[in-house]
């Protein structure tokens, strides 16, 4: 049986009107008189619902009148124009099969739910208007990401999950074993075993694909990567999942300049892409989410982004030390709150933070001429601050070599890095965007845990 | 430092010829006479190598002419047609700029490496002419999955990694654990003390995102998964990994046949997509790595899929029992020789096998009237053999149950993924597609860590 999605009527209406159409969906509401009744049908197609008209000639009347929000249901029927009505149509339905009932204690009714209780039923809260706003904009971020680098002849390179390196400190990643936790396996001296484990060593969830997709970049030039990535932070806050996805592009023969280029192009992609597939669901958003969303995103696409180094941002924001709960020095990593300052007060814009000290960042960032700073780069945007987080990476064998020993890295752990600097060394720059922050920009959505389908937080891990 | 890059001047010649570019890239070989040379470069962007010659009026003529394979160079010349030579153009360099040497100990030479010696550099392997097809394809392949789903408006949903919960059995899953293993905390019992753990309870890697992605179907109706799944399974095969790729998709008010159809029209885009965005890394595994491949994609392409029941399968292949290692009879699941004697022998194109025996199928495949089978298929394609599995998925909520009562699955632990046969059930399908399994199909390779970029198997996970 062919059923006509409810976005294929409002995307063609012409094609449909006056005609029989058969679609399937879920009720939203039933009302009833005595001779006919309206049924509100959503089929997860399209985010406006479609009203179905019954009549009590049909010989289940009495079953469709009683059914249940959420009942699966199969209208055929034809779609005519309704002028005068507040929707553009309706389907006169000739027949109405109800597919699916929906037990009494169905736990979505019409009324508003709290985000918490949604929360408790992530089955369930899809079925939402906000819930389908939602992950309609995630997916359709997901795809702008993708044809975005794809249409710049990009590699989609799929770095590693389980690692057996921990380059972010080990205290925050997640371990993975197969070894019977009852009965860990020991050596002589009484340490675990680890030559027991599935991988014959200690392996753990990874934090970043950057490493590897370096790798990649050196051989295909321009990459990224698009995965999930862990972190075993033991923080509750609204904007930390322990699990998330992350996009890292790496691009060879490139410095900090078209590191930032290539971010401001993706992230305006981005925005432009989402608000001409799901304008039905920017609409909403900017109406129940968050008053003033649509402007401040135009207002991003049409923006060209600020730049403003570190030291010239401290001095800009010491003269607001007044303002903020943490006072800015210069050496300071900079808070949320100095951001969205910098981006929302100062420039009124998305504003580039470049060339941080070498102190408050990664190993692999390229060591500027000063010997103080860095090639690094943060993107700061309105509503948010920080959205994006990148550098130009050390291309230089001896000056990295040199920077792992002051940290006390192990040089045996990074062979395979150290070579990308022996074999072919070309300048190069990347950068991260941790893609449930993007959705919550798009979306002006608050907590992390409502635009995952499936939150992994702290004590929480369910379904 | 604006640079063109191979593909550039190879898609779009005229707008390069006799004009001044400038290219970035790896030496692939480098020769020289006395007076001057030629490199061959390769920059990753494309699959064909630029010649560039060179000549002793440059002060570092003998600094270029001294390069190993490997470096990495800047080149600034005028391209010049070359109708009487092999390559269709050259460039005839000003500067060559020589942005990373290699060193000698370079572990790439000209000659051909053993499959085996590149794994034990997964790092630069990417820079071989294999890896390079190899991992272009893979990523063309998955951007033409999302582009299929995304065009047909399914919602790409992100199911989770970490899960709570077991539904293929715990033997073959990753744990997940932040307890320290040299201290195991201890309930009075003496058990592990899960509520000490990040998420309170156990948790490990999933096997698959389909019962999260059905709950999405039943609020999007046709929404698809792809993404990273784990299997503990202490295999060591050509076919096997323990972290690989998924794409799942699940579609509502679809029976087996609208999952059938969908299945037959993703593979034949995929194919489509690949053999047009990538013809020069289609033709080096058509003559270098399985002769006969692109012939064989073609008729895959242009057939329609063979349809058979697993009955009359058995039929088929009880005739020609004396063929096989393992003798086929009615109950029996099917190994690979059996379906590639299907697809291969007695269809001569891939084929759909329906509806197989309860006993060797998942709990959750709908049941079919004749009480013994399950709406399930398998799509064999010649080659390889299973390529995809799928089923009806049993949307009946006392027949589900019942089901799991007989296989002792506890009611507690399915508790969401039975209100949805609660809560406006419908009938709905969808399949797993394994995406290594579709790299190795599209390329012609043999072993599935030549797909991976960093391949994870019994021990080992290396990088």
């Amino acid at each position: 049986m062919k059923l006509t999605t409810i976005r294929e009527i409002y995307k063609n209406r012409e094609a449909y009107l006056d005609k029989e159409v058969t679609v399937g969906g879920w009720v939203r509401s039933v009302r009833d008189s005595k001779t006919f009744g309206f049924i509100v049908l959503h089929d997860g197609s399209y985010f406006e619902t479609l009203q179905i008209v019954y009549h009590d000639e049909m010989e289940n009347f009495a079953e469709i009148s009683k059914m249940n929000v959420g009942a699966a249901i199969i209208v055929k029927g034809i779609l005519v124009a309704t002028p005068q009505a507040k929707q553009p149509f309706e389907i006169q339905a000739a027949e109405v099969t109800v597919e699916g009932v929906s037990a009494p204690d169905y736990p979505l009714q019409k009324k508003r739910h709290s985000m918490e209780y949604l929360r408790t039923i992530s089955h369930l809260r899809p079925r939402t208007n906000t819930f389908q706003a939602v992950f309609r904009v995630r997916s359709l971020c997901a795809y702008a990401i993708h044809q975005f680098f794809q249409e710049r002849d990009f590699v989609y390179v799929n770095t590693p999950l389980i690692t057996g390196s921990d380059c972010e400190g080990a205290g925050e990643m997640f371990q993975v074993t197969t070894m019977d936790l009852d009965n860990i396996p020991k050596t002589e001296d009484g340490a675990v075993d680890f030559t027991q484990d599935f991988f014959g060593k200690k392996t753990s969830l990874t934090v970043s694909g950057q490493l590897n997709g370096e790798t990649f970049a050196q051989a295909f030039r321009n990459i990224y990567t698009f995965g999930p990535t862990f972190r075993a932070e033991n923080s509750n806050t609204t904007r930390h999942a322990a699990e998330f996805w992350m996009i890292e592009p790496e691009i060879a023969f490139a410095d900090l300049e078209d590191d930032m280029e290539l971010a401001e192009a993706m992230l305006k992609y981005v925005i432009r892409y989402v608000m001409e597939h799901a304008p039905e669901e920017m609409q909403f958003f900017n109406s129940f989410v968050d008053k003033g969303l649509i402007e401040r995103l135009n207002h991003v696409v049409n923006s060209e982004f600020g730049r403003v180094t570190y030291t010239e941002a401290i001095e800009l924001l010491e003269k607001n030390n007044d303002k903020f709960d943490y006072k800015v020095y210069w050496g300071c990593d900079l808070q949320t709150e100095h951001e969205r300052y910098l981006t929302e007060q100062i420039f009124k814009r998305p504003v580039f933070v470049t060339d941080y000290p070498k102190e408050i960042k990664a190993f692999y960032m390229k060591l500027n001429d000063d010997n103080k700073t860095v090639a690094a780069m943060d993107c700061l945007v309105p509503g948010i601050g920080e959205i994006i987080g990148g550098s130009q990476r050390e291309d230089d064998y001896e000056k990295l070599l040199g920077r792992m020993k002051e940290l006390g890295l192990a040089e045996e752990d990074y062979g395979f890095y150290l070579d990308l600097r022996k074999y072919g060394s070309t300048h190069h720059a990347g950068f991260g965007l941790g893609f449930e922050r993007c959705v919550m920009y798009l979306t002006g959505m608050g907590n992390i845990r409502d635009v995952i389908p499936f939150p992994r937080t702290v004590n929480n891990c369910e379904l």
